[in-house]
């Protein structure tokens, strides 16, 4: 069973993204743990404190190191983490990719800034890596990290009833989704494509392929291996 | 006071994001009203149905049209929307500079797909315009709804009590913000960099310039406005 930990000082932000959906069936089907750490839990002092002002002066508070270098190592003692990930804004984007690549592993622990940030020694010494969900700014990273777990766990084996309904995604195989259609077949005069509705299967096959290829190549041309090609005959 | 309106399959998975942190303060100072509607509310039949199996066949439930237009058309009726947004993976790419433009917003809704998708009659022509948040699929648009909030939210005029705090994120200015240290200034023999500490003003000021020039040219170079330059002479 894979193991996901999450550190964060605002760990009720995510009792409700980890008790619906996909997420919430993954862990009944006992394919997932997912474990939310109170920092707070590990906070310096009687007054529990877990962050200070910036060195340097400048708005915000920073989360401080002892919190979590005392959670994390808490941690480690226990099992062996795969990776230890830092949600930042400025951190390497977040794609289908790597969201395959972590549905394989055992334990990861994703870390959380909250406010200002945390202490830059946290990055440069005590993580393995880091993510960004995309270039704009959250108020914290438990947003993020509620992304990155919905994103990982519906890839985890057995999770997604149909497997097929996983493959079919959007970027997987690099081609953005075709568009989908239900009923009713006409609605104030819009209608359905009728070759989608005429049972005959290859020409729905070839319909589909087509629409996500000129879909892709508008609107995320650099998924197309074609783009590389370009990209290689440039370069040459 | 900003609107924003939410339909959803799975209002519940809002529950947590919506009432903690930043989100939560700037509902309490009646900066922003965030509400969220319940398509099941709007579902056709005794038993409210909402989704339906794609014409043409394939695995996962297509959201209907029906229910989405019905709740659509009712918030319409009571006011003049700026924006009727859908949150797609395959839909412009979420940025800072989108986030800036839709907390000038006054009313906008969110429209969350759930399963397989939305039928395609609702995106082509029912909205005004589509977010994806990065390149990667969810199981639903909540998330993504919820990201795109806090990430406006924070920067309506009001809800962060310091007002520095927002122009200093990362992003602003096309730059990544600078590393952030707190106490103690020595942990385990790693320092807090000395001219951080050392209350020159000036000093300080350009060493976080300096530092956040290099780590955007190395971790976003596309945010410099050199890199346009360079583009600009490659074409030449």
């Amino acid at each position: 069973m894979m193991r996901i930990d999450i550190i964060t000082c605002l760990p009720r932000l995510l009792d409700s993204p980890f008790s619906h959906s996909i997420v919430k069936k993954a862990q009944e089907k006992k394919l997932v743990e997912i474990v939310v750490h109170d920092l707070y839990a590990y906070g310096k002092g009687p007054r529990k404190q877990v962050d200070d002002y910036p060195y340097g002066g400048g708005a915000g508070m920073v989360l401080m190191i002892g919190p979590i270098v005392a959670c994390l190592e808490g941690l480690q003692a226990e099992r062996k983490y795969d990776e230890i990930i830092y949600l930042a804004p400025d951190g390497p984007l977040f794609s289908q990719q790597r969201a395959n690549s972590l549905a394989l592993k055992q334990n990861i622990i994703l870390l959380c800034g909250h406010y200002k940030g945390i202490d830059e020694r946290i990055r440069t010494h005590f993580i393995t890596s880091e993510i960004s969900i995309g270039d704009y700014v959250l108020s914290g990273g438990e947003l993020a990290a509620a992304v990155v777990v919905d994103s990982v766990v519906r890839l985890v084996p057995g999770v997604l009833s149909d497997l097929t309904s996983a493959l079919e995604d959007s970027f997987q195989n690099n081609l953005i989704a075709p568009p989908v259609y239900t009923r009713p077949a006409n609605f104030r005069g819009l209608e359905v494509p009728a070759v989608l509705r005429s049972g005959h299967e290859a020409k729905i096959v070839a319909f589909r392929k087509e629409i996500a290829l000129a879909r892709t190549a508008a609107r995320r041309p650099e998924l197309l291996p074609s783009h590389e090609q370009y990209n290689t005959g440039d370069k040459a």
